[in-house]
């Protein structure tokens, strides 16, 4: 029967993440596996006040069908906001709401890709991207990514061998790494993209989550009609809510408003009011400010656990910003039967493979802090660091 | 540049009734050219109160993410529903919630379709269906479809000379035509269908507003292993939290919640629990009897319209449910020409043209009721007519 389907399904890889999600229902399990924003930190209360206003301002008319390319006050609301953050000048014509950054994705596949067309992305990179991108057959081109960005002899190298049609990154603490590529490196990434036809695709849901360190430039700043940025509410408000957006050159924003509207007409116009709402009667700031203090204290508190109960063979990135720390096992180890360990221990995090297009055996690991207060922290990374003695001590038996 | 864009989205045709959307916007133009629901009926206060409900039952669950499939308990009123009203057997767990029944038919396109995949459409067919199967590169064999259901001889015709993947219907009270394929049709279409590898998409979005004639039997009754069910919440509740589902057999349904995931992670979760809990706190039917007479008197109102305003020689279907009549003009006749002449008339609807996938040219029309009360139907019709009169004229000089 399997010939039914089309070639392109096949080739999509299952989330191992959400196969790794079954383990963690247990109530006894810590899980540094998640990659969900701190629920406890929504802001419900006023939310609901937000939601109450849309219906009793413009029930019947937040209720119908509305446009593809998304509430106009919504988009202005974003075009606004890059221009106060980032200094970067964007037309709210040229912002597509999406339903969530994920059918930014689809969308772009979808708009650019046809069969084996060359794709850049991060190595670890991000899997939505990776299943996203499957979807129209690309062919994979992972260039590394350390604390230093993206390697850029790599990435000339992949050049010069093939004419990649989009380049996909997430330059700020980023998912899975939590690296954030140094301006110097964006500079020189953009000199060697210059001369090229490749788009870059930045992805940005948790830019607004730094911790420490400085802001960084876009590539927009760089290379204007090259760059395409996604964004996403998830991080910053709620993600059930699924709104996200692109940030597109004019010539291709209307074949992507064609694409959006072949798969599902336009994003749920109810919420977009309401999140509308919420951002014009909240100071959205004080909002985001809780949530780049929890995750900064958790995220140093995870450091800190690396640093006491991890041995020294073990790296780990320096998040300035995000979700995740990324580590790394002395070579030959595997996290996949570190994390068959720790899970007996009562522990889990997810093992780096899912976050490669071309490996089955990783030495990596992708740590969670948003979810975990520090007391749990504590206790999970002494449990984790156990297994990682454990196996160190079987390999050499 | 356009080098640069996949080939499939060239392929897709742009949306003319947005285009004709836009002439509508003056007030004094009486429009039978939308297909939205009318918001007049929407359950604004029930909607209202059941997401207080939410809000304050399951505040942050119901905004963090959620599962691809969609919420269990909005699956399983779906699955109970079946039961009730048309003695339909179907688990939750071969139910996935789309982000509207447009998002179902990308999953199919998505699933199925490869390049050039022979697909039935009906002719006149559902525009939605042909932009997101032209996504996935289809090869269109449009069927004809008239109030006697869908053309037998030429269905056979088709299969003897290609194998589709697909069949695509709106057997009920279909978009644009208004037209219902009559039981016996059914039953020898499935008999055709039996030794064919094709699989039935059945697409059901007005099939719960009838308001004459007798419920017809779905396609699961006769094939239940080649039927594919589409339903949505747009007709019957409100459209813009655009919530849709698929019903599909279990080695489908696997392959549709990996594109799911790709796609979108999963639909808006906090309207699905807000569709729940209104689901749950009110009866459904007493809300869907008001919708079903005020479409029902509005469509009888119309087609008396028809038959007092226009020339003999004009031919129009009689509609048992649903939001839609289908005109045919003399065949000389374009309604092109003739919606040129009732725009200054101030009158407009949607010529055939864009349900065909092979004419520019047609003397067809499709005309909503949904939206237009009895006085407007008499003024917009007398309109109309009198342009159709001028029309005819202009054809005789």
């Amino acid at each position: 029967m399997s010939s039914i389907f089309s070639d392109r399904i096949s080739d999509v890889p299952r989330s191992f993440i959400r196969e790794i999600l079954k383990v963690t229902v247990d109530r006894d399990v810590i899980s540094f596996a998640g990659g969900l924003p701190n629920r406890d930190l929504f802001p419900v209360e006023e939310l609901k006040e937000a939601t109450m206003k849309v219906f009793d301002l413009s029930g019947a008319e937040s209720l119908q069908y509305s446009t593809s390319e998304g509430y106009i006050k919504l988009r202005e609301y974003i075009a606004d906001r890059y221009m106060e953050k980032q200094g970067i000048k964007v037309s709210p014509s040229n912002i597509l709401i999406t339903s969530g950054s994920q059918q930014g994705l689809d969308l772009l596949g979808k708009t650019f890709l046809n069969d084996g067309d060359d794709v850049i992305i991060e190595e670890p990179g991000y899997l939505g991207a990776i299943q996203a991108f499957s979807v129209y057959r690309a062919r994979f081109n992972p260039v590394p990514v350390t604390e230093d960005g993206m390697d850029i002899e790599k990435l000339k190298t992949t050049l010069s061998h093939s004419s990649p049609k989009l380049l996909y990154m997430v330059p700020n603490y980023q998912n899975p790494a939590g690296i954030s590529y140094p301006d110097w490196n964006r500079k020189a990434l953009a000199q060697v993209l210059e001369s090229e036809n490749t788009l870059i695709i930045e992805d940005d849901p948790y830019g607004a989550l730094r911790f420490s360190g400085e802001r960084k430039q876009s590539f927009i700043n760089y290379l204007p009609e090259k760059t395409i940025m996604l964004g996403s509410f998830s991080k910053t408000v709620v993600p059930s809510f699924r709104l996200g957006w692109i940030v597109a050159p004019t010539h291709i924003y209307e074949k992507l408003v064609i694409a959006k509207q072949a798969s599902d007409l336009h994003t749920n116009y109810f919420c977009q009011r309401v999140v509308s709402q919420y951002l014009n009667d909240n100071n959205i700031d004080h909002h985001i400010e809780k949530i780049i203090k929890a995750y900064g204290t958790q995220c140093r508190k995870m450091l800190e656990c690396c640093k006491k109960f991890f041995p020294s063979t073990v790296k780990n990135t320096k998040p300035e910003g995000g979700m995740f720390i990324w580590a790394e096992l002395p070579e030959a180890m595997s996290s996949m039967d570190l994390f068959n360990l720790a899970v007996k221990d009562k522990v889990v995090f997810v093992p780096g493979n899912p976050f490669y297009v071309n490996r089955n055996q990783t030495n990596t690991l992708r740590l969670n802090f948003s979810c975990v207060d520090c007391d749990t922290i504590e206790t999970g990374m002494m449990r984790l660091g156990k297994a990682i003695q454990e196996l160190m001590e079987k390999k050499l038996c």
